[in-house]
């Protein structure tokens, strides 16, 4: 290695298995169908479109929290808290300088600052070493999802109708999913979810574990009652399940601390907890995390945490969450006490108002027996951000067309949310990202248009 | 409908498949092995720990860039461009809010920045439209692998030794990889990836792509020399191959456009690019992008564009790249007026003088005749991060420890470059966190250490 500057350190030369003559694969082209194709993405991605097609119909359709409540210039107060919170514990610039500007621990850096969030809103306490930080809940159902899933037989269930991120990831990962509807009083019921369970066995799978939404559940609103969700936990723990809790809406229940979250009631750690900041922050941040305190045991005897593991994961997704992310998010968390409940009194009381108003104009719109006669017919939610509708005609991607163009309204069809099939006469009504006018003249619209399909 | 409030809509009653007795499946605890267990992933938690283990240490192991160049204030300065660039083209203060605090377009929303970047920076011209922003450049190798990989045949190719990164997400997906030796000259030798495609195919495996870092190579530093590249892409068009080229480090150059990126020599959009901020900008806005130009053909007929196949995929990891981050980078951006060269001039020298440190303070304690009677030999990169240090014995965990504990230097051993073994006596030297000065008294260290250990 003397002589011109080189910069390759040789290796072995490779072995040349020259083998007959080249086939070239046809690079892309209908190759990636196999993968890439996919009647779910296919599916959102043309709802997508219609509703861009009609930027100014009043929309029921996305999931999105209100505008009215964030200031841009919030920002810079936000990232400054967080930058003297660091300073009040003692770090140099030179630290504080690599903890916002830096790679960055791939478990996160306000993990306990969510802890003690997590402790004061829900009355939960667990170690913020259990915590990860991720982009959005998505990555943290995905990272969960390939930590529990490791064979073909290995199945997730889900309560049906199911938010299509956790669907989606599935899918992602070609792991199978089995529904378990919900039942009439709000999310999956305990003996349902066994049956499934045992059937999945029965069939030569292994069941892992159930995905849900005890709380305000997107696409349904729907919310467990506590009984069905202890007796969910006996449930889980007799067919050997882990539960994987999302809870993006709980935060906004008129009653806090009413119906505890599962994590709150289970005492041996078979609940997996996603959380997320969009709803009680912002989604601009995609800021989430999972609280993952099982204690995993490997085949040569060494025991580590689940977080652990699942941190290990998203070094191979996106190695860390943004720092800045992160940042703006704990500096909302200190300023506000780390107590979201509290500082999203505000948006509660508006959610549940806007609830109200929907519920109300439904009520107005379809009186008895009017309702009967047609078959319409709707739930009525507590909080959140959904509500869904019961339409005498098939609520498709066709109907929401014409809703849009000849009444200018918007709303999701239900149909993509089962797994299975089903839904096909539902319809979403969101109504998060609305003013009460704007839900009042939507209602009205859209009244308009069932009476016209339905007639 | 009617009576108590309820918040859910009955569906149709379960089947209630009981089938014999549960025989419930273990919680966790080595159930989890077949996933999460996995040789590199281990490798490098036990080495994070032992350099964690040693933070006063010298390290040359972190390929993180120089920290000095950081100024927390500045992040406010970067986000006020971005929102005064976003008010320069109309947009009201709404979708201002919008753009900022909400679920954002799947692609990302500084796609025009970026382009505008490439065509200054690198004479790269691609539409907008085929960008999509991701969580760095980590998140788009895991969606490009994913699109492109589909069946168990499917093979990545990748030269060896190898970013850890590109085999954790093969690893992630279950995908095949088969490592392709640098050679001599620096890079992939052309005519081992024909062969190494020809071998894969004869084993009944079908070779889709080849992952490189054609610039300053993460671990060896080496670069591919200008006829080698447009080689590789002859013989990526014989052997059907797509590129995926990974270029964090070609920003680095003395002299830019001496080596043109493998994207730019790209007649027939072979190549699908990668790029991140984290060393142009900061790794802690977590932003990187993936171009994919590609056009995409559907069983059905539809065509679409790579992109837009990639972001369908990107739904079920991070919903989207936060706005955040890319505001901040954004405004970097227009503070720079879309050019990074010009912005990095300072990082540039900084990092060059660095690489001449290391390889002069080499070039001090190991002259001939002593470094050839001891088998000892590097690499001289002409930039970038990276070199490589070959000595007399086994540079692993073990010696690192050594070497942290007794002579207070770390680096990054090898081995856990090369998929298939090999690089069981090379260690990585990162120069691009440590200051000159730092440089040679660690160099004076390791030196000691190597005499040591080689006496």
């Amino acid at each position: 290695m003397t002589g011109p500057r080189t910069d390759a350190l040789p290796d072995a030369p490779p072995s040349p298995a020259t083998t007959g003559s080249p086939a070239p694969v046809p690079l892309l082209l209908g190759d990636l169908h196999g993968s890439l194709s996919d009647p779910l993405l296919d599916a959102m991605t043309f709802l997508n479109e219609v509703v861009s097609r009609f930027p100014d119909a009043l929309s029921f359709a996305p999931g999105r929290p209100y505008e009215g409540f964030f200031e841009p210039e919030d920002i810079h107060g936000h990232l400054d808290a967080y930058l003297e919170h660091l300073r009040e514990r003692g770090l140099t610039r030179e630290q504080i300088r690599g903890a916002l500007f830096q790679y960055g621990p791939t478990k996160g850096i306000v993990a306990d600052l969510v802890a003690r969030t997590l402790a004061n809103d829900e009355g939960l306490e667990v170690p913020a070493e259990s915590l990860v930080l991720t982009v959005g809940a998505q990555e943290a159902m995905l990272l969960v999802l390939r930590a529990l899933c490791a064979t073909p037989e290995d199945v997730l269930l889900v309560s049906a109708p199911c938010y299509v991120g956790v669907t989606g990831a599935a899918r992602l990962l070609d792991l199978t999913v089995v529904p378990v509807p919900e039942g009439p009083l709000g999310g999956p019921e305990p003996e349902a979810v066994a049956a499934a369970a045992r059937a999945v066995r029965a069939g030569g799978g292994r069941p892992r574990a159930l995905y849900v939404v005890p709380d305000f559940a997107n696409p349904s609103g729907a919310s467990m009652p506590v009984p069905a969700r202890s007796r969910l936990l006996e449930v889980a723990a007799e067919e050997g399940l882990l539960v994987i809790e999302d809870n993006p809406y709980g935060f906004f229940a008129r009653e806090p601390g009413e119906r505890p979250t599962l994590k709150r009631l289970d005492r041996d750690r078979r609940v997996v907890y996603l959380g997320s900041f969009a709803k009680t922050c912002f989604p601009g941040a995609r800021l989430g995390y999972v609280v993952a305190d099982q204690e995993v045991l490997a085949a040569d005897g060494r025991r580590s945490l689940l977080a652990d593991e699942l941190a290990k994961l998203k070094s191979m997704t996106t190695v860390n969450t943004p720092a800045l992310s992160q940042a703006v998010i704990g500096g909302m968390l200190l300023r506000n006490d780390c107590r979201l409940r509290r500082a999203n009194a505000r948006a509660t009381a508006f959610y549940a108002a806007n609830m109200d108003t929907l519920l109300q104009a439904l009520e107005r719109h379809f009186p008895e027996p009017l309702r009967t006669r047609l078959g319409i017919r709707w739930n009525r939610p507590e909080g959140g951000f959904f509500a869904v509708l019961e339409v005498p005609f098939a609520a498709d991607t066709a109907a929401l067309e014409r809703c849009a163009r000849d009444h200018g309204v918007l709303w999701t069809p239900m149909g993509d949310f089962y797994p299975d099939g089903g839904g096909e006469r539902r319809l979403r009504l969101s109504c998060s990202s609305l003013t009460p006018v704007q839900i009042t003249a939507g209602i009205a619209r859209l009244a308009r248009f069932v009476l016209t399909e339905a007639g």
